[in-house]
């Protein structure tokens, strides 16, 4: 693949809510001796081939969108080695992949994901919410997991070629409110069996049908979630925990199945012999708790150890906490935002005293998931939720977050996407 | 796939250096109420699709063999539902996998795989080395990682009918003391994106072609390893260290590249604060070491903690040497063999007090490989090789190994495959 270094700095822009955002492409490097680098990830290289057998798109909530087998038209691939830098990438149908039986991914890991998704607003337009934090954070993990760099807003511009493509045919205007969830992912396919960082990967981005998690899974609202045991840790200091491997996923899946197989949804991570609280299940983990002292705090687990992730909702959640809890909501306590260790004594003294206002989880996935028990060494929590199906700082969240996602309020965290015809 | 419940129980046999060693296969199981359960992984219903483009063997050090990409002719797969159980597993030409882009293995690390080798001996025969051992932590593995259990029997009579296939071709006998790779490896295939347990998943054995990795890679003879980071741990109590699961190697790889950058061959894995002496790159590390009270002890890391994988190497050491280095080898002192916690510190004063007799590590792929250097935060620890390239202890347990894996010794742990014309 020739380098493209003739190419014209281009730049493309995107319509955010009225404001212009405009997202410049570095030109190819130059290294200081004159030699040209290999080519870097480039958006404006993207080639497209549309799809000869396009899909029908399958009702909201039927039985094929629970299953999460189905994805929409069509996909994006860059293929990346050693040796020639980024291919140009590739908007084409949607289909299986042919991978070598000695794939580098397929026996040590290497790979890495994000998790994103794509709205139909009801003022008609599809939105992406934050999308170059989930760009910048599959860099870190892409990086972490010994596969290649890129630069960040090109994979984004891929993202907003495929949605924009997919989009208007998947969400249709006719459904404001529903999504559509977008899965960027990176795969090392060095087909070399030995124990090294792989030589060639594959980028691609998949678009999938999927349904609405965050209600739970039982007939009652809110999530139950399960106290992980001794012997199930899911990260550590020095791990790997705050990155979007799959080596995070696999390994947790042993526990969250016997949890399910016990009526629990999720498992509440601990970690330490202090039981710290860090995630519940892929999610982040926040409570609404009164001090001793009798202030009101919302709590979760810091990133300094790097054992948790840093989730897009969740420092969505802490910014519109700072900004909008603080008293001047007449229905809304104010709140105290604490970013600190905490663990699961304390979390039960608050029960059993009283102070417990609620607890939540918060991702992409299972976005705002209000949580109704949580099990802990035989103990069982009753964990508020003063609105019935949720608590009130859940739902007040929850509610600006979709109405951000959703178009009902313009905000700069909503990136419009300007759909293809 | 239908259950082939009327097949009639078959008894297959190996002759294993004059010993009869007999697998007798499970009957399907009946659960109580007679319903029939699932098919089990059945070695018996192998179905045989010979190649039609035979490849070329390549010669051993060839830069072919140096990639570690080329396989033998043929593959077997075996195909898993949770709803039909194990489908007939296929013996057929080698070639790409085709897996959706959602599938479980490419997201969540939900695979598994075993290293083992296939040897041509001096007695003009084939062998494998304790396989039933490696099919067992195989099923260790899978549980661990949320894939299907299986008979291990199986696994390893599927191992055998690969190796009787591919393994008179691309193992002349024109070469003896030459091996082959073997990778049965199993990935969850499930094309469902949601964070659970497969519901389907794929069996396969692939065979290599490797190259001799037990002299180190640079010029001089012996491993230098470079000691881990604090920032860089590969395991924990809790996690999932002890099984080979994908998960444990990926996230290994930007530690190994920055050693290799270095000029380092592996990373010496240290656990916790007390820098715990645990692995060496993905093999077992053993010392051996004089003791202040002036006896000899060969030192390897236990494995309760469950944060060190059970390698079948490992514990062939250990057997060995609790039974040949009894002191009845005039050459060889007799030494202590214990399996113990020990500590980073402890190796570094036994070299600064001359009471390190040797260092190696022990594993399927790089085999016994004496150690010459340490570096451990910023201190370049000089590992004595008493025989030149190697220590008087890693090489004659090498020399052992290697007598019963190309059959100049006749040793249960030699089992002998019967090949195909």
């Amino acid at each position: 693949m020739a380098p493209t270094l003739e190419a014209p700095e281009t730049t493309s822009q995107l319509v955010n809510d009225g404001l212009k955002r405009t997202i410049t492409k570095t030109a190819p490097s130059l290294i200081p001796n004159g030699v040209h680098a290999l080519p870097e990830l480039d958006a404006s290289r993207l080639t497209t081939t549309l799809t000869s057998h396009p899909r029908s798109v399958p009702l909201p909530d039927s039985d094929e969108v629970k299953a999460q087998r189905t994805c929409t038209d069509h996909m994006v691939t860059a293929q990346w080695t050693l040796s020639a830098g980024w291919a140009a990438p590739e908007l084409k149908p949607y289909g299986p992949l042919s991978l070598m039986p000695t794939s580098s991914c397929l026996h040590y890991a290497t790979e890495c994901f994000e998790g994103m998704k794509l709205y139909r607003g009801f003022d008609g337009r599809l939105r992406l919410f934050r999308p170059s934090l989930n760009c910048r954070r599959m860099l870190v993990s892409s990086t972490r997991i010994a596969l290649p760099s890129f630069p960040p807003a090109e994979l984004e511009q891929l993202i907003i070629a495929l949605c924009a493509r997919d989009g208007p045919k998947w969400l249709p205007k006719e459904r404001p409110g529903s999504f559509l969830y977008i899965r960027p992912t990176m795969i090392g396919n060095d087909p070399a069996l030995g124990v090294q960082k792989p030589k060639e990967a594959l980028l691609y981005i998949i678009v999938a049908c999927f349904p609405n998690m965050s209600a739970g899974t039982g007939p009652k609202p809110g999530m139950k979630l399960l106290a992980s045991q001794e012997d199930m840790v899911r990260a550590w200091p020095g791990g790997f925990g705050y990155a979007k491997v799959g080596a995070n996923y696999g390994p947790s899946l042993l526990a969250q199945g016997e949890a399910r197989a016990k009526g629990y949804d999720q498992i509440l991570w601990l970690f330490g012999e202090d039981c710290e609280v860090t995630e519940a299940g892929a999610s982040n983990f926040f409570v609404v708790w009164r001090t001793r002292e009798g202030g009101l705090q919302l709590v979760t687990a810091p990133l300094g150890e790097k054992i948790i992730l840093d989730g897009v909702t969740r420092r969505s959640v802490l910014e519109l906490a700072r900004e909008r809890l603080s008293g001047r909501d007449e229905e809304l306590e104010a709140v105290e935002v604490v970013e600190r260790k905490f663990q699961m004594h304390e979390l039960v003294e608050a029960v059993e005293e009283g102070r417990l206002v609620e607890a939540f989880a918060a991702g992409t996935a299972f976005f705002i998931a209000p949580i109704a028990a949580i099990s802990f060494r035989g103990k069982d929590l009753k964990i508020p939720m003063a609105k019935g199906d949720t608590g009130a700082y859940a739902g007040a969240i929850k509610t600006w977050l979709m109405d951000i996602m959703y178009g009902r309020c313009q905000h700069e965290w909503g990136v419009v996407i300007e759909e293809e015809e």
